[in-house]
């Protein structure tokens, strides 16, 4: 039996989707406090990076590429914060967060810092213009 | 002019070297509350996984599935977490944690949570013994 890709319910309720790639679902976290994007790679059952295989992972690497220069680009971040944890939302799911270091958490990392403030309808179409 | 590279100051402080790889030297994090390593590509001027080429960024993400893989089969973690954050050392480093749901921090992220605890020779000579 084949399980299907569904997105967690944690993400699905704290993030807004924007585009499907080849590999990974692009989501944008809904909080205005840092521009922040995930990754999913749309694939049941995956836990670690290691859980892909080797040419998924590869592709992995080319989408977080993509995602990193288009975030650099037209966000230009002081630093790009990269990380799968998942200690809380088991799915594998890979942040990337453009970080300043007038941010409200900097340096600290974002996660469990601060509540969310969710994004204006503005500021979304802004944000959602670049997918 | 080559700039060599040279590991940044706060790293080869805080860390035990354990190993050069092909692309990354393998740092151990000197705090006994997480088996925490540290991969850092041996190139200079790196801050940001994609100031690597294509085909190093491919070599990184095989060194971090083989060291993902390594921590899995012998420490058998609850959960890894991978991340490249580097907002306090701006030198690229891939972080590589091994979580347990016994831990001090979980489910927090580990960074600026508990001052280390160093690791005592012993525990030193055992997890050496992998690299």
């Amino acid at each position: 039996m084949t399980v299907e890709f569904s997105l967690a319910p944690e993400l699905a309720r704290d993030c807004i989707e924007l585009a499907d790639w080849p590999l990974c679902k692009v989501l944008l976290m809904n909080d205005s406090q840092y521009p922040w994007f995930i990754l999913v790679p749309r694939k049941a059952n995956l836990k670690e990076i290691i859980d892909l295989s080797e040419s998924e992972q590869v592709l992995l690497m080319q989408e977080s590429a993509k995602l990193s220069r288009l975030l650099k680009k037209v966000l230009n971040p002081d630093k790009l914060n990269v990380a799968a944890l998942g200690n809380m939302v088991p799915q594998l799911h890979i942040h990337h967060i453009a970080r300043y270091k007038t941010d409200v958490a900097w340096p600290a990392p974002v996660w469990g810092k601060y509540p969310a403030v969710p994004y204006s309808e503005e500021q979304l179409a802004r944000l959602k213009a670049y997918f």
